[in-house]
């Protein structure tokens, strides 16, 4: 037992890196729906700082009721942003590279790897995650409408596309370099929006490898961390609702 | 004259940096069909070199039928890849940010600077450019069908709220930062696929924004020399057509 908090004693790998004191900052939505809870974009950066080991400090904003000044920090009001010091970075993509700047098991050192790893990153944001944004619009957004059910053969035959090589490259390879990046922290976020589909579910070595992601404690973590904050925050009243 | 090629003498800025002893090698096909001239995206890294000064080779494959082995080195068979030495680099985006760190003309130093041009780089590839590709499905590559008409209203509707914060910046800024980087290349590129549309000339400042991209004589170089390509590789016969 830890005297000072009554409970049991945590390993190191159970401990969150969330710390108010942390010199990076790391802003999320204090409350989403249910349908984006432990989907909200800021779960990329969590996860890599509690993969590396990088203290992060999160400052929660309202997603309902953005503040004008926000947008001064990210142009779209989209989370994540990310302070560290006196820089200031927005878009996932380059929160992940900032902090593979910092750790070397985010991002190799190696040239060659180091290469490779930005990229698979590139291709998780720029190849494989666009079809999938115009997914969730079919099956989810505009499920109910005429042209998503008109769509969905001919996006789901575009994606089966993206998902092959992908495949090809993990049916040999445990990550999509020799070891996790910020390329697989990238890739597997992106997958998880094909989590409940058969296109993910016929792609076996790609669901084993988001099965993988998914079951590192450093994900573990970092999706704790982001629910606890919507947990601590009720929903929102909805004027005139 | 140049007595050389009995050709008007060519003044540095009109020089192209096509080179075959470049050490830097970026992947483009030979040929492909019209609509896609001077839009195929090893343009991005070929203007970034002509803004550098980087002198690069081009190798030329076959976008009918593309070799087996280049799934090697570009899982998705698509282009641009490059070679620089020893290092692979494949996605645009990856292309770009290796040229940007090789040259401060394309990525600043300092910290803060770069921190910036790095958020709008990915910005450009993960925030702005995917809408605009099932923008060019909706209007181009299905614009016949049923779903896309139904679509293009909510699409061009989403599409107006990505252009919007890049519309508020770039009223009272040349470029995204504070001089061209490599996330302008990457943000004008993407943009040019609206370019005969409304939606485009509806925000003026982002209007003005692509037009002086593409004003660039860096920029007139790298089409030119795409276009070269294709120039040299006639359109190949189809089977059984």
């Amino acid at each position: 037992m830890d005297p000072a908090t009554n409970l049991p004693k945590r390993t190191h790998s159970r401990v969150s890196m969330l710390d108010p004191a942390a010199q990076i900052e790391i802003v999320a939505f204090e409350w989403v729906p249910d349908f984006a809870q432990g989907h909200v974009r800021d779960l990329r950066p969590r996860w890599a700082c509690e993969e590396a080991g990088l203290p992060y400090r999160e400052r929660l904003i309202s997603v309902m009721d953005k503040p004008a000044w926000y947008f001064d920090e990210q142009p779209w009001g989209q989370v994540p942003a990310l302070r560290h010091g006196d820089l200031h970075v927005f878009e996932s993509g380059a929160t992940l590279l900032h902090l593979g700047e910092k750790s070397e098991t985010l991002l190799p050192r190696d040239a060659a790897r180091r290469s490779e790893a930005i990229s698979w990153l590139f291709a998780a944001f720029n190849t494989v995650e666009p079809p999938l944004m115009e997914y969730g619009n079919v099956t989810l957004f505009a499920a109910g409408e005429e042209w998503a059910k008109l769509r969905l053969p001919s996006l789901e035959a575009f994606i089966r596309t993206r998902l092959a090589p992908l495949e090809r490259r993990l049916a040999t390879s445990e990550w999509l370099g020799e070891a996790l990046t910020i390329a697989d922290i990238a890739m597997v976020s992106a997958l998880r929006a094909l989590e409940d589909s058969d296109l993910l579910a016929e792609h076996s070595a790609t669901f084993a490898y988001v099965e993988r992601g998914k079951a590192r404690p450093a994900f573990q973590r970092a999706i704790a961390d982001q629910l606890a904050a919507f947990a601590r925050h009720p929903q929102p009243q909805m004027e005139g609702a």
